[in-house]
């Protein structure tokens, strides 16, 4: 999906939501484990109940990882049903080499249709750049993430102009790619540090994490992360897929995406995005 | 498997060596192609033809990943041939958030049964410590790897101490764990660096890829990366596996295996550790 589509699909939906589906085998609702493939099948009521209201989906794929190659099925059948008009984000936080980077990026662009994988930045450029070779593929950068160990190395300071390191992150790596194939994960736990990252990447995309169940707040988010072509995708995972464990699981899920929706319309209505 | 166990076999064997199963459908010899599982029979044959000669095999997640489902197959069948004696690293490079970490953990020390897996640093304690509560089992954390990238942000110098930042990786995650649960991963291209690593990690042991295809040099490794219980694995990959690419692969790469362990026995036979 091309930058452009994306922002389309933000103005007419008005909104900027990504559904994370952490789908967890121990979590999801009891009614759903008799069924042959009860993550794809959560998964399945979920995106039909929420579809009209956000524009990503967002697996994790731990979450199937965990359940051996069944899950990695469940995880396939899942970015299949993803209707096309919707960005749809492999949550892998993957990197390695160059040569395996791109078995990598065949395994999500090219075995599954994924349009963008995030990354971690740590063993830099020869990691990113084979996730920056599809057209219309992106690659999402860890920047700040909402994490407690966050602290431990992404906010050391360095020596030369005492950047601290997800800011090194940010501007040696946007001259790897453009805003037309890397966005950055930055968590909204950190909410007024999006002001320094929107100096350092003005017109990059953004997935924001951490807003519901991390304690991130929608309003701050916008205040400070929101550009001219929204710049946002804000992710929500818990918060919307486990709003019930009951029947009615995809309707409460849906009932707390427009919730979300709602509030996104009404930042989007009043910032000159629209 | 236990420090303790690993350092053993390391004695009986004369050998560091871990064998880097980084097995790619494009790479492997055309008349496996025909097999129902050409993947696994490819690792098959590979490690019966040297599993006496080394201690450790690390398939690379990436490639059996780019292969869909049927590729976590071959994986966790591989998983399983390995020789309960012989040290099974799954080179993953996985971290995330705490709650997610551990899924990752329950992908590859539950789902299937590693000792090991690479981790990457960037998101801090909270994405390597649910690597490290499983008996037995082990964290090996990225600090300075052997590609081009390990340039943009490991050797970023940071302010306080004027440290590197893959200094800080290693001085600041060793308190998570200790030596009976962590590693690190530490390229050969560096090895002058080992010296300084050392003396951050005397006791740990550290993963060297790099020697082989990408350069490395085995005495240099040796030279000022050895301790008393040796404290190395050393892998190899591409420069084993496709030896050949012929109907003699098996033999080639058992060939270049015995040379490397010879080269080890040397080395290990003149130090303090047998």
């Amino acid at each position: 999906m091309t930058r452009k589509e994306l922002i389309d699909q933000i103005k007419i939906k008005k909104s900027f939501l990504c559904v994370g589906l952490d789908s967890d085998i121990t979590k999801i609702p009891k009614h759903l484990l008799d069924l042959e493939d009860p993550i794809f099948e959560f998964n399945k009521q979920i995106i039909d109940a929420t579809h009209d209201l956000c524009v990503a989906y967002k697996p994790n794929s731990a979450f199937y990882e965990s359940l051996g190659a069944k899950g990695w099925e469940s995880l396939s059948k899942t970015e299949k049903y993803i209707p096309e008009n919707i960005f749809k984000i492999i949550d892998a936080k993957r990197g390695d080499i160059g040569n395996t980077s791109k078995l990598y990026a065949r395994a999500f662009y090219e075995q599954m249709n994924f349009d963008s994988i995030t990354v971690s930045p740590y063993m830099g450029i020869d990691s990113v750049t084979p996730f920056l070779e599809y057209e219309g593929k992106w690659a999402i950068l860890l920047a700040l993430t909402s994490n407690v160990g966050a602290m431990d190395f992404q906010l050391i300071q360095t020596v030369k102009d005492n950047k601290k390191i997800f800011e090194k992150v940010l501007s040696i790596s946007k001259k790897w790619g453009n805003d037309e194939n890397m966005m950055y994960v930055v968590g909204a736990t950190q909410a007024e540090m999006l002001k320094n990252i929107r100096d350092i990447v003005p017109s990059h995309f953004l997935l924001i994490p951490g807003v519901g169940a991390q304690g991130g707040n929608l309003q701050d988010v916008a205040k400070f992360g929101l550009n001219k072509d929204c710049g946002l995708l804000v992710n929500a995972s818990r918060s919307i897929i486990y709003a019930s464990s009951g029947m009615d699981f995809a309707e409460k899920a849906r009932q707390e995406a427009l919730n979300m929706q709602k509030e996104m319309a009404g930042i989007l209505e009043k910032s000159a995005v629209l």
